[in-house]
């Protein structure tokens, strides 16, 4: 996962899941996460930098490897809020106004493994009360290899539903990370990551930048 | 600003201030800071890093335009803290067990505008209690255009001191610069940005890595 500012205003999330376990898989999702983030900090357009990332992983890898790759863009200049999928983990999406939230699905294909991949490319205003919320597949699948219902879409939605407010985008991701491991009976089967995009209104009392990590070790 | 993980383990904070103001300088940052990221992201070590985004700074713009470069790493393979430095404006270093901070100084010459540059390099173990403050020149040097003695690493030293414990590196990032901000009475003269990296002994509940971005626009 890797957290880039667009060159005419606003930012990119970019979520990477590559295919496997262990150092190698990492090593594989560190490069393309990489190349993409660079890729948006260059100014390439979002869609055009999955398919770049795509044909890289094809090129590299000979069709051997494929990945997942979520785009999520809050684009300032454009005043759009976009969504690329290469692959078939979902993204949800809460607008404003509407009572159930939005499925995007994504691509049948991933990355990687076939010689022309399309990405899905979703677009949206930038407007208030918008929250989207990407995930690796170990969060959607959670339970499925212990025979249980996957957390899937639904579970999220239904994070997305008990949170009264949506001005919490921490606290969203860190209750659908708590379900998703629930789900896996308290340990993650698979790699699992979410990122909540929320567009929100809140009450701004400086007009500072926060960025804050916490890792762990 | 960009915070990029490190292809063998761990993380690195870039901070760049490019000379001037305005959407010119605001892109020559965006670019430099993107340059060293990405090589960081490659696997580059950090001293080649300062040294080749100052070459690339020095063709690109024909040695007519500085910068300054601050690299902040927690390298968890070596096991290290690597603090380069591109330019003279100051790291503040809380060491354990040292009464006073330590005021690392930079280097006389910024990024470039001379041909050759060689970045400081200070490198220390990876140990608990340690706080390592970076800022622009802005943070440094608010007081200075009204005619008072300006913030400096004092300032930031006395942040450092008051706080009881150094285990909130985002409190101490906002009260450092709500202290830079007030010695440029209220209003910053020039572009401020402030990294605060603790090593911190907390109580750990999960091995989860969070990463949090508010940007109000």
């Amino acid at each position: 996962m890797e957290l880039v500012e667009r060159p005419r205003g606003g930012f990119s999330v970019v979520l990477v899941d590559g295919q496997g376990s262990g150092p190698g898989a990492k090593r594989t999702s560190h490069h393309i996460v990489n190349r993409a983030a660079a890729l948006v900090a260059e100014g390439a357009r979002d869609g055009a930098v999955v398919r770049a990332v795509h044909d890289a992983l094809y090129a590299m890898r000979d069709g051997q490897v494929s990945a997942t790759l979520t785009l999520l863009s809050a684009d300032l200049e454009a005043q759009t809020l976009l969504i690329s999928q290469g692959g078939s983990v979902p993204v949800i999406l809460k607008v404003d106004g509407e009572e159930s939230v939005r499925v995007l699905k994504g691509t049948e294909r991933p990355l990687g493994v076939h010689v022309r991949v399309r990405p899905q490319v979703t677009q949206l205003p930038l407007k208030q009360n918008q929250v989207v919320v990407a995930c690796t597949d170990g969060v959607v699948d959670a339970g499925k290899r212990l025979g249980h219902p996957p957390f899937g879409p639904e579970g999220i939605a239904d994070c997305m539903h008990t949170m009264t407010s949506g001005a919490d985008a921490q606290r969203l991701a860190e209750t659908i990370l708590a379900g998703a491991v629930a789900a896996d009976q308290g340990r993650a089967r698979d790699d699992m990551a979410v990122v909540v995009l929320g567009i929100v209104n809140t009450e701004v009392t400086s007009c500072t930048r926060t960025l804050a990590l916490e890792c762990p070790f």
